[in-house]
């Protein structure tokens, strides 16, 4: 038996009861006949020329504990569509968290194991969906140096995320101007045809279609124009616990502003017994002018599926308090037996590297395969010269 | 017999004269012992803290032709240290030409093959000298986006190659912005010590070496300050024919402002003849009065070796006319031979092919193996994710 058959069997044991995890999309339809996107997500962007096969490319960055918004927004999403049979893609985008100061070199590597652990814990396949490290595909960076070729510089200073953060003035670094035509790169390299974000990152993703279509008009047709997936269930507006203002956030300050997949049982409870609310008692949805119950109504919708109405009526007549409570194991009944099973898997780094090596041999062959279209198309050095000759005796 | 051994034989046969190449530096001591840098290179830069072994690394766009300035400066300098026994890596830019518009892909391809032909011609041995294209080493991207995330902006859009390309304003390339990074990832990611270059890239040197730094500052040492390596003959201040104000240039719009390595001897002598001067008819080396005059003089010293004292005494009482025939002259017996093996070499594609995989190989293996400390110093995946498991039967 192979090594990768025997670490399959070895994530299958641990990940036996991944069914839990897809918890909250009991009214999808898993047929992998029509495969219907749009259960749980709404389509933007230019009609599909049909050329291109269907494939579902996700990142999410090493740079610290995901949180419930992560979890239901990326994670969970791409285990729904790998369950309806889609080809989907997930890497840790470790080169995008070189742009951040935050992370240590030890805590990339030990965020990368437990995100990978996370990810399986919450039932992605690695038979299935394709799971792997960014860095470990060398295309990734190249890809980018050609887009970077046809990206303007105005265009990159004008995406909101850059002048959200350059507000401050300051020197600031060149990845922060160059990480969108990164996310471009990670995206069509796989000639991604579907890509789940939220609402906040569609320019991101408007920017990859244009530098798809510029690319065509200078070289030639390599690369579908990717769509947008939005969450039709509201996951990408999770907001702060403490500030229902802002959006919930890894990079927020206040650890209490959000619910970390690692969070004990206990800690979830005490963050929910704490978030802020408002001083009316009863419980109702209205994010524009309750933003701080609608949050915790909008997580209870996520963790048990529901809608806010049917929230609301289950809901009416206790207090804000009694109300915490419900919301409270709602989440810990989803994320408590999720964390047992990543606490088990992140024991076994052995198998969580297994698997990481697995997904990036699968994705370094389909990254090899598209940039050899590009390499010809833009006259780079062809696909046998980048290949180590085995016929040569190197010296 | 392995087929590297083979093409190098083939490479030798068709180079068998190639010490005529290395003409012009018959002052140089060939000496492995010590090694001189000195004899035709001024050094720049701080003092080697000697744990680096030397190291010299020079790249050429395959953007057009050659010209005499670009022969002179770059490759035969080159020749020139890998006589001396230094460990010279050279490499064609093709990353590089992208930012740039002018180059058709099926024009790259033709550029690249032509360039390792005048290389070859030139005296460069591919089993000394390293010689591969920049895409076929998928860690010059890499390495890229590493100190991508390590700059800043404000350095990049002060370098002065940059302001002079943006002084007319309109929607620039973020290739523009970014390209001399990737130079300092060149350089960087074979540890070069010195770096052939001309007066006007040592901006572009010291930001390497800054980023060298701000690496060592973040991560930990990984690569040694690289130092510049100034031409001490005059070869990078070689004028344009045409408008001796301006330095001989690649992108001129006027093929007559330069004389390309593939001009035929007669073209060679017409462009000469045509070469602006000024009205006094006696030869004389004073570049800041009368630089047409005086560029003839110093390609004159270039090709024969020879000081402007030696040109301009031999020149007495010779008019202008008479002198250019002198010069032309010089310059015939240089490039004609040399143009006549470098034809021969592009008839054989294939085995100029051979020459780059054989080179792209041994890059590889030195890139890796500086990326693997990159990789272990920054927290990105671990070079076991990176390598191709061949234990792995990835389905």
């Amino acid at each position: 038996m192979c090594i990768l058959t025997r670490a399959l069997i070895r994530v299958k044991r641990y990940t036996h009861i991944c069914k839990f995890s897809t918890h909250g999309c009991r009214r999808q339809k898993y047929t992998t006949d029509d495969n219907p996107l749009e259960p749980n997500n709404t389509i933007i962007g230019a009609e599909e020329d049909g050329r291109w096969p269907r494939r579902i490319v996700s990142g999410l960055q090493p740079t610290g504990a995901l949180h419930v918004g992560n979890y239901f927004a990326a994670v969970r999403r791409c285990v729904q569509l790998q369950e309806q049979g889609q080809d989907v893609m997930m890497f840790i985008a470790d080169l995008h968290a070189l742009t951040t100061k935050q992370v240590s070199p030890a805590a990339m590597q030990d965020n990368t194991l437990q995100l990978t652990a996370y990810l399986l814990a919450s039932g992605l396949d690695p038979a299935r969906t394709v799971l792997f490290a960014q860095s470990a595909v060398p295309r990734h960076a190249e890809l980018c140096w050609v887009l970077t070729c046809l990206a303007t510089q105005a265009r990159l200073a004008h995406l909101p995320q850059y002048r959200e953060r350059t507000a401050g003035g300051g020197d600031l670094g060149a990845g922060l101007l160059l990480y969108p035509v990164l996310q471009a790169a990670d995206v069509l390299l796989y000639r991604a045809t579907h890509v789940p974000v939220g609402a906040d990152q569609l320019q991101h993703l408007q920017l990859a279609a244009l530098l798809a279509r510029t690319f065509r008009h200078r070289y030639g047709p390599a690369f579908p124009t990717p769509r947008a997936l939005l969450p039709a269930d509201g996951s990408d507006r999770v907001r702060s616990l403490r500030d229902p203002a802002k959006k919930m956030s890894k990079s927020d300050p206040d650890p209490k502003s959000r619910i970390v997949l690692a969070d004990s049982d206990d800690a979830v409870r005490a963050k929910i017994r704490k978030a802020v609310t408002d001083f009316t008692p009863q419980v109702t949805f209205d994010p524009a002018t309750r933003p701080g119950v609608s949050n915790l109504v909008l997580l209870q919708c996520l963790a048990e599926d529901k809608t806010p109405e049917e929230v609301t009526d289950e809901a009416g007549g206790l207090t804000t308090a009694q109300y915490k409570r419900v919301v409270a194991e709602a989440l810990v009944s989803v994320l408590g037996p999720m964390r047992a099973r990543a606490e088990e898997l992140q024991s076994r780094p052995r198998l969580l590297r297994d698997v990481l090596r697995h997904g990036a041999a699968r994705a370094r062959r389909r990254a090899d395969a598209v940039y050899a279209d590009v390499a010809a198309l833009t006259g780079l050095a062809p696909v046998e010269l980048m290949e180590a000759d085995k016929k040569l005796k190197v010296a």
